[in-house]
């Protein structure tokens, strides 16, 4: 069991405990991430780009990740491989010589 | 390496051929896991729970785990000790005798 | 009619022309907002605070405010008064003394 | 003094009061938005689409709206305008006989 099958099976195992899995349709998985997501973002509101809470990034961060676990899990994705396969995807989209020091996107290079 | 590292150096190696480290602090980073999350939600706008198409689910989902390993790597954080943590903590807010087929959150239970 | 009635019967003529309340539940029109807000933020992504652009940010904005419109008048709230409500509920959350010129949330004052 | 300007007027005071100008640039009140629109949408989490408790949707509502006037006031935008503005354009983009009935984006129609 690799690390990402540790993980899954940990989430998995505590959903099941909690008789959850009736409540985690992939709809409701994808709004767990957006509303996690916003929670972490709220940690730099009004703040410097630095300026956030580690510790409390930290927990942000992990719901993210655990509902992204969950969601991948639920569409049987391999996350090593859907990362890998997506970075050589925008490899193309971002070639180095164009999109060098800016932050345009794709579509504006 | 393990599989974390892995993807990690391949992201790092990513951003640093287009020199975008510039653009990558903790706010902007958050902001575009935020941005990402939302991409993937709107695949289920107006459509039932397990109506999106798994094709642009992957890529989506691919672009919040990119940014939130950015993110982890930005504050030296260990993905799977995160999570594992997190999990430990919600067993605490979340006993399996009070949250069990219930979907309210732990401040109500 | 007052203005904001004037704008909402535009936009509930506009989705029966195309006959899509059937789309339109709460839940749904509250994942819109969310797509919309960050869409919205994306034109912030990478960027300096004032460096958005205003035609894009006044679409976007336009498009939050529709959604947000459309989810208020199913709630058959009266938009005004329930900004106004909120703005003195927030006066006694931040008393103008321990509030200013800080960016602390209420429960931190 | 039409209803916008009272409410926004009504902002601004609360804002001033507090010496919170300082935090409100373009880019974190979009962040503020989105921020308050996943708090919007956490209500319906793990939900029917009709299930989230009407006084908070009020509440969380009202704050979208609050940062939306404010964006708005920043960038001196009219709202009633840049609503009315985008519903004629969305009426290009979704013409009744082509979008009617489906919830289809305007690039897949």
């Amino acid at each position: 069991m690799n690390d990402f099958e540790e993980i899954i099976k940990k989430l998995i195992d505590f959903r099941n405990e909690r008789d959850w899995e009736q409540f985690h349709n992939p709809k409701d998985l994808a709004l767990a991430i957006t509303v996690e997501a916003a929670e972490l973002l709220e940690l730099f509101l009004w703040k410097q780009p630095e300026d956030a809470d580690k510790e409390k990034v930290k927990k942000e961060l992990a719901d993210i990740f655990a509902f992204a676990f969950l969601l991948a899990d639920k569409y049987g994705l391999d996350i090593k491989q859907i990362i890998l396969e997506k970075v050589e995807e925008n490899g193309i989209k971002y070639p180095p010589e164009k999109a060098r020091g800016t932050a345009k996107k794709y579509n504006e290079l």
